[in-house]
């Protein structure tokens, strides 16, 4: 199927480019054609969509997320973070089954295509179930088996098989939407000796490596003192960073952390909601970009941001490093949208296929609507998008080509009927009142 | 006309009252009569409106705000803030006329009330115009004509006359819903001499004032080599604080000038968007609540947000504290929502009349759709609201007991026509490019 959006505002995200009026842009199956201004190409079109007062855009590309756990949003909040996970988070996701992902990850793909998330990174526990739900709602995804390796060597090697044989089933399915990635979950959490396996693992699949790292100060304080450095040091020396590795929060690391995070093309995913929320300080964004990394976003979990809202990310991005920095100058609205867009992208190794739109990409956007009274006047429209927009103004998400939400319907999920699975699943693992 | 909401969640903002689950709330003509579960009195109710699937709570109140520079917006971003104001803000804020402040104004009205916002304070220059969009659509608000002083003697007179004659004409109108203010703009704007002027005028007049304070670095350095002193020791030596008064930002107070602003009971707007925005900094709002100051909340001009979106205040309260404290009990859900509802009408010195939902207040609240995927699974609604609801899922705003928006339609504003205006006013102004 040919389809042509005409009559739109386009804004490509290719590095440098203007955003584009009275454009369009020509899809062939899940590609993209052509995008520009002026007559299209010859083609013989099989729709055409009129998107006029519509921003057209990629889809934003949320780079760390644990999306099952949007089945505790809420469940506790402003707690110093130990009490938070030992005496919450942790009981309640011991509870956790097959159900309970399954629930929870729906619930989080309905929130992420209604604020115009086409693609996420997910990093979890019984995945085969998180990669179905990906499977069935048409959404993208780099998905892995979080391993936590401070249990008895016969569970640390169950887990890492696990997760090896979570990459033989699904990477590459659901027509190349779904891809994978080894995560050790974080260098507090895994043994040495355990996250050497995981990497040689990698080698032998080819496939990136995906962990936290430096998210507290105590967790970088207790590194220090357990292996005499600095966790990125720590992951360096482990051969964590001959893989292409993407690491979440990076809140605590240094000047010198950061450049050899930089020498290594080491990916962020930045993590500003979360990292705010939880108190565990205010990442140095800026500082990594003077060293040419390009960090992307991510929401975390609902239960620590408490939503999947990328673009409200986006607008923490824009707005908290000029604050912290008392610079204006910090992190400018393109440079916020190319975080949650094109750095995204290659934040998963997938700049390839999206992130931009252009030629040759899989057609993977959104479009927004810029009637409407916070967008106006009708000056400029990527800073309306940064400063003044939310989730809600996205109308239509498309992914591979397909569209997933139209004026603000959902196509591809049930949405009641999930809700009402949600609150079910919760229910069952929570202690009563 | 009584009316009786029934089937709801009511938050009444009472200090330390809880969530109250299928609750009502009986309304006549322009107050409440009574808000609880169980059997609402008996009464000869005109309309019951079933509100099953809402959150019921007082509107929000923004307290520090130029409506009229919603023209503006997005019209310059990330610069420093002596280009943004002397390169943009003032060569176009110079060509403002009545047309202008009544389009910016009406925009800005428009969305407020969308975004469930009931009552304002401003700060601007024709303020009949902004008293008149008040007066017509439905809202509630604190006027004052701000004046600045750096101007000749016979200027400053006129600005003065001309504040003191918008009180005179303006104070207690549109059944109360307008009240006023004398703004003398900001220490650094306004010669002590003048400053004492408008205090004495104050007086006479029986009127709170309003000004900006510390909101730069640079500002508080300012007042320090030419008067000697920091600008909360300056005010106070002036004989503002002798007088109701609420300050905007107070980005830049020490513990000193804190203990000593809650031992004259200043109010304070916290505006942490646009100090972030701006690169002004980060308040220091734990430790005024340390000192028993209750921070209100204020969103500042949309030129420099870029929106008058105070549920995103609320968030933005919630979260930034708690990150640059690096301590997640820093200004809970709770104490957030207080900041945009209960302390804000103690900030307006209007909190007999509004702020909480009790028997004897003005009718002024919204009610919240709870039953959108990001508000799942229903467990902690106050949580809810303040970590990951949008502006969005306002759906009823009511102020005086009149709907002003119901079920997301505006009642009192034609928004085609306002949008319309909105644009050709900026054009008439903006420089050709």
């Amino acid at each position: 199927m040919i389809r042509l959006f005409t009559n739109a505002t386009i804004l490509t995200m290719k590095e440098g480019e203007p955003l584009l009026s009275e454009a369009s842009m020509l899809i062939k199956g899940d590609r993209i054609v052509w995008v520009g201004t002026g007559s299209p190409p010859e083609a013989e079109v099989d729709k055409i969509v009129d998107m006029k007062d519509r921003l057209l855009l990629p889809g934003w590309i949320n780079t760390h997320n644990h999306a099952a756990m949007t089945l505790l949003r809420g469940y506790a909040d402003d707690l110093p973070l130990q009490t938070w996970l030992q005496k919450y988070m942790w009981p309640l996701e011991a509870r956790f089954q097959a159900r309970q992902v399954r629930a929870g990850t729906r619930l989080a793909v309905v929130e992420m295509i209604r604020g115009g998330t086409t693609c996420f990174a997910d990093m979890y526990d019984y995945m085969d179930e998180v990669a179905q739900v990906v499977a069935d709602s048409g959404i993208r995804a780099r998905l892995c088996r979080g391993v936590i390796g401070l249990v008895s060597e016969q569970e640390r090697q169950s887990k890492l098989n696990e997760a090896v044989q979570f990459v033989r089933d699904w990477n590459g399915k659901a027509d190349g939407r779904i891809t994978t990635m080894l995560a050790p979950h974080a260098a507090y959490t895994c043994p040495p000796a355990y996250i050497e396996q995981i990497v040689e693992q990698a080698e032998i699949l080819d496939q990136p490596i995906h962990t936290h790292l430096s998210e507290t100060a105590a967790e970088v304080e207790q590194n220090v003192n357990e292996y005499g450095c600095r966790p990125v040091e720590h992951l360096d020396r482990l051969g964590v960073f001959q893989r292409p590795t993407l690491v979440a929060h990076a809140v605590h690391v240094n000047e010198e952390e950061i450049a050899l995070l930089a020498a290594r093309s080491v990916k962020i995913s930045h993590n500003p909601g979360s990292n705010l929320k939880l108190g565990s300080g205010i990442a140095p964004i800026p500082a990594m970009f003077r060293h040419g990394l390009t960090p992307s976003l991510g929401t975390d979990g609902a239960a620590s941001n408490n939503n999947l809202d990328l673009l409200g990310e986006i607008q923490l991005a824009a707005l908290i490093h000029k604050g912290a920095n008392q610079d204006p100058e910090a992190v400018p609205a393109e440079q916020a949208l190319a975080m949650g867009t094109r750095f995204g992208a290659e934040a998963l190794f997938l700049s390839d296929e999206i992130g931009t739109l252009e030629a040759g990409k899989k057609a993977d956007f959104i479009s927004v609507d810029t009637s409407v009274p916070h967008m106006q006047p009708a000056h400029d429209l990527v800073s309306h998008l940064v400063y003044a927009a939310g989730a809600s103004d996205v109308q239509d998400v498309y992914v591979d080509g397909h569209p997933l939400m139209r004026n603000r319907h959902l196509l591809t999920l049930d949405e009641e009927k999930i809700r009402w699975e949600a609150q079910r699943a919760f229910e069952m693992i929570a202690p009563s009142e």
